[in-house]
């Protein structure tokens, strides 16, 4: 019989996780604090559960997937938390994307009350979340990451456990560094590009294929040639992850020096109230220090 | 008849640009400074030019191919350059990499004595110009351009018609630009990974795919991996074409805060004489500034 199902966090990717999980036949019993995002799960044939404690007594594996580090330490452990309805030998998956620190912090407490934990960031957007398509970086003890693997293969495709608790956060905050600093060279060169004077599609036609090749610039160069910022992923969501990426570094040791101007031009964006438009608005940071625009083409 | 070729500069690109025209059935003159680099390419059937001028007056279509601006101004413009040999109607394709202003000047100089002109920079490295796989961005007039095509098709696969002269040299730094800032996204996510204590490989297989992926990440990341500093594209040659995108970008006021930081770390390894590395080789530069080293994976 296949284990039972606890899933908090029904945002913009919990939603659509936890509606896969539902159509490979899970028992799923589901909460998020803002009530009315559960009703159509339910009506897809979910429960509802009261608190965090509530779903993690009707569950065997209960996933998070919530905002960031303080969100997750609340649903954990604080009073109707996790942790308060967790049998021994129950395994909780962190789905959000929080601190490798927080991370080792909670899965220690849990292990105190006999409950595993991995954490399992998840990389693809909300496009990934609704059709399985993720990639999930998980990081714990191999024997839970096993245990957890139909569970993932209900919610992504490229799943890889990469090492102990925290490590699954680890590799996910070094994909951010490769997303952000891919996106400010994508930025630099276009906006060189339209200085230059030269065709901004033919450009794309020119160079997306070779050497210069991102998965960022072959899908967000076409957006911003359109001046399209709706989000894949937005600026206020972004800058959380740099956030965690800067203070990680911070504590490592590890020199950022890109990642750190990055984030200090989203941050004068956020000033503009542009944290809900797609990361790849970036360019509007440049477009502000040149004093021009990359013309739309339509 | 196809028309015949003169090919100048006979380097780690030129030399396989050269031999795929001769597999191609063109009939080919060649030139180069070092004239024993000739010999090779007269084995295989080529003609030997006495310098570049009269390389010029045997040909209907002549390409030059050597390292800067300056070298492109020599074998063109100086006492036995091309243009004292060219006839009217005749083609000179610049397929270095060197100043877009300049490309202007020396297509003004050379129409003045009616002979026409491309700059063609290319993309693909030595392996792409053996195979004759290359990207090749074009700028000129688009009647030459078509007469140009079946040359083209000889040497590059993909082949752009990217706007007037000086505009295929322009596209071009726009893919260093590019290619520079994914190998700086690539490098500080490494050693990230490395300070935060995971497994290398491992991050790699996670992320690569994703929407971290540039095609350096996928094909350098596993030489940094293996401390393998063989060249692709060495760092002398990649901050040659960085100096041409900071006078560019200076001249046309475009802001490249990051294309700029790189400039400044690839001076850096080349004061510690590494410029004969790869471009990847970048990663010294963070690794001299964090004091620890990314372990090689052997």
């Amino acid at each position: 019989m296949s284990e039972r199902i606890g899933f908090i966090g029904l945002g913009i990717m919990g939603r659509g996780m936890a509606a896969n999980l539902l159509k490979a036949g899970f028992e799923l019993t589901v909460w998020n604090r803002t009530a009315t995002r559960m009703q159509d799960l339910v009506a897809q044939g979910a429960h509802a559960g009261a608190d965090p404690a509530d779903v993690a007594a009707r569950s065997d594996i209960i996933i998070t997937c919530v905002s960031d580090t303080p969100d997750v330490k609340t649903v954990i452990l604080d009073e109707q938390g996790v942790i308060h309805g967790a049998r021994p030998g129950a395994l909780v998956i962190d789905c959000s994307t929080i601190s490798p620190q927080a991370t080792r912090e909670i899965a220690d407490a849990l292990r105190a009350k006999g409950v595993f934990m991995l954490d399992a960031p998840v990389s693809g957007g909300s496009e990934g979340a609704a059709k399985g398509t993720l990639s999930i970086m998980v990081g714990g003890a191999g024997d839970q990451f096993e245990r957890a693997l139909p569970v993932f293969q209900a919610m992504g495709k490229t799943i890889t456990h990469v090492g102990g608790h925290g490590a699954g956060q680890t590799v996910k905050l070094v994909n951010q560094v490769l997303v952000v600093g891919n996106c400010i060279a994508m930025c630099e060169a276009l906006l060189f590009a339209q200085a230059g004077g030269v065709d901004l599609q033919k450009t794309y036609d020119a160079i997306s294929q070779g050497a210069a090749g991102s998965w960022m610039f072959t899908n967000r160069a076409p957006q911003i040639i359109q001046r399209d910022w709706r989000p894949g992923f937005t600026i206020d969501l972004q800058q959380k992850d740099l956030r965690l990426v800067l203070e990680a570094a911070d504590e490592l040791g590890a020199p950022v020096p890109v990642t750190s101007l990055i984030f200090q031009f989203y941050r004068t964006l956020q000033a503009q109230g542009l944290g809900s438009e797609g990361n790849h608005a970036l360019i509007k940071a440049l477009e502000n220090l040149a004093g021009f625009e990359i013309k739309a083409i339509r």
